[in-house]
């Protein structure tokens, strides 16, 4: 008998799911012994359903999904955390398996979310929550589980690395480039989830989790996002050796574990530099696999769907095949979280300054006071309109985050050093 | 009660994975619910299993693993297809779950394997056998279950991708890039497996199989090697925008599946291209996911041990928890393979001609009447010292491979065009 699937959401990757099942349905159950069959779907657009050829399994009403008896697996891609966390509750209060490609959902509420199906006995799928169509939750759980996870750096927001990459290779300016991906239907209207990297936050949470085998979520996630860099900034990286990308980072360190996103100069030779577009990767360090980095399309309709129906047709074949779930790792370990303020890292600041005699002198002073040593500084000037002003870069050592922030507020307090009110753009330093 | 492992071979891998018990096996136990113990070893070599402090589980004879009623999980890391054979076979009909990273014995025995393990209700687990640490077998197997996947393109031999890439880079020939890999442990003393694309011809016969839901064996896998590739290919490819890998080919085709390995120009901006040294990177395409890339160590101790081990923990939750082993595919879509002759691609050809008119007409009219149309032609000479030759370098459009084997058959004919008895190199180049 066919395991019954119902799907609440029939936007982008809802309509993508409807249509691999339209597509393979038959090889699944030939090939794999998934015999599966979607009995009903729910959204607020009857048009939507209709367009993928479902419009006779159409409900605006989701209770008619949570609630059916017949229904075995639920998938829940309406995202957001207040009707879809009820769904997803509902659905498992009723013994239904879920999956789901919510992140936000995830990293607020997993901990009760996983909880409660491991109470039921049922099935909780989200590998499409993060990364797109990348396989990147079901490697972590299973096939590098023998590893003590180090590191996981994600370049996991396709908007923002599509953005980056056309102000690196075009030289576009920042408001042009989001324009463009908003044109090109990259970026929302509202881009602030993306560019502010909430979206990143919300996965490296997820990933953090996992890889540390504790609790992490959105609020404990430092993020910040790219509206502060510039063109310029990714010149300079490249004449240094390095692209600009917004990496969601996930180390462990002596003092805990260091979670935050926020825009990296990344090593032009490291595997994550050659990952541009809207394209996706994650890049995991485990103490005995070494370097790994799985790589894909993080957005559109097929790679969110393949990740989707790749969790639905694992437990359709656990539901068919009577294999029970598997119990879900203890989350367990009490890591402390390393306040960012603690984080020692190098640091790229560039600065629009005046050109004038004792600007160097002034500003490079305020860093030796506060222990923040330079590796290298560079001045420059920047359009030829500008006459009175230059760019002053400074790279530093490895040096203590709340020094380097120290010493910035100090340079912005200075008279006559900085042009405007514009603070510097500071990047960190991936080694 | 722990579930018991028995381990044969305690190479390279077999320590790694000794390693990792020793390490983390309290972890194992307390985050995943999987309490592990090694019961006994088994190789030739009492001093490594004391090397990796298990003297006292060694013993020589492998009947005391495979038919000792106490072991649950057999680990099969001797390689070969002759006693690792009848170890593995031994062990499934004792009831032991098995793992193994034996490319060579799944490759060839695979379908005898795994229906035996189906029969007995048992699991063998192969992560190991491709690409070392990186998970590709598990995802192929269940994240992207839900595509119809049309390529699979592998940098799976981390001795020839050392190789190619010295060559690249530093310009060194190829007698010199082999004796540097030896002379770094990267290649065996008989270097024939890595360098015929033995080794990556196994793997991918193991990755088509599981990609097209189909059985491929290695004897039905074309493998050419890179004896015949030298420093000036790769600095012609460069020129034209590509680099050369050793790529294991599994491509659907209208006609049937094209299953090869062989040196391949790949163009600078594929994710592979940048997949460097002893690295591995295997790059799938699917119909709802698109592009994918897994990338990380193919070698060394910990790459494998991680997921030799990874496939351990697996198995032994699964024992722990009563969790039956999921059935495997069918394996039975019967797909023609595409002969190689069949093959419809565009190719490189270098040949070291004499410097001398008529030889350009010559040669070009062979590919022509052959019904292979080029695309460019390079002509340039070597070294210096030897005047009287130089390079002809022919890339061809989109040509039918035995039109173009004709052609260079009677290439080979002609009096006074080719110098001395050295065949052209012939790369086919990837889009």
């Amino acid at each position: 008998m066919a395991v019954k699937i119902g799907l609440v959401g029939t936007g982008t990757v809802g309509g993508g799911c409807i249509d691999i099942i339209n597509k393979h349905r038959d090889e699944f159950a030939r090939n794999i012994g998934a015999d599966i069959e979607l009995v009903r779907v729910c959204s607020l657009a009857r048009e939507e359903a209709e367009a993928h050829g479902v419009g006779h399994l159409f409900t605006d009403d989701f209770h008619q999904i949570t609630t059916d008896p017949d229904i075995d697996v639920v998938i829940e891609l309406i995202g957001g955390t207040t009707v879809a966390k009820t769904i997803v509750l509902e659905a498992l209060n009723n013994g239904k398996h879920v999956v789901t490609a919510n992140k936000a959902l995830m990293a607020t509420s997993g901990e009760e979310i996983l909880n409660l199906a491991q109470e039921k006995g049922l099935e909780i799928a989200y590998e499409a929550s993060v990364g797109g169509g990348i396989p990147i939750i079901d490697p972590l759980k299973h096939c590098l589980i023998s590893n003590r996870i180090d590191s996981v750096l994600g370049i996991v927001n396709g908007t923002t690395n599509y953005m980056l990459t056309r102000m690196d290779e075009d030289g576009m300016s920042y408001d042009d480039a989001l324009a463009e991906a908003q044109a090109q239907g990259f970026a929302e209207a509202d881009p602030t989830a993306d560019v502010d990297g909430l979206d990143a936050a919300a996965k490296i949470a997820i990933l953090a989790s996992i890889a540390f085998n504790t609790r992490i979520t959105l609020d404990q996630v430092n993020a910040e996002g790219i509206r502060s860099i510039q063109a310029e900034d990714l010149a300079s990286a490249r004449e240094m050796g390095y692209c600009v990308k917004l990496l969601a980072i996930a180390n462990r360190t002596e003092k805990g574990v260091d979670v935050r996103v926020g825009p990296t100069m990344v090593p032009l030779e490291h595997p994550l530099a050659s990952v541009n577009g809207v394209f996706n990767a994650i890049y995991v360090v485990g103490d005995s696999v070494g370097e790994t980095m799985f790589f894909g399309e993080g957005a559109g309709a097929g790679a969110a769907a393949s990740a989707v129906m790749g969790d639905v047709l694992e437990v359709a074949r656990h539901v068919q095949q009577g294999i029970l779930p598997q119990s879900e790792p203890s989350y367990a370990d009490e890591l402390p979280l390393v306040p960012l303020d603690e984080l020692r890292t190098r640091y790229y600041i560039r600065m629009a300054v005046q050109d004038r005699p004792g600007v160097l002198a002034a500003t490079s002073e305020v860093f030796a006071r506060n222990d923040v040593s330079v590796y290298s500084v560079i001045q420059r000037g920047t359009e030829e309109t500008k006459h009175d002003q230059v760019d002053l870069v400074y790279v530093t050592h490895t040096a203590l985050e709340k020094n380097v922030r120290a010493a910035i507020d100090e340079i912005c307090e200075i008279d006559n050093v900085l042009v405007g009110d514009e603070r510097p753009a500071v990047i960190r330093v991936q080694k």
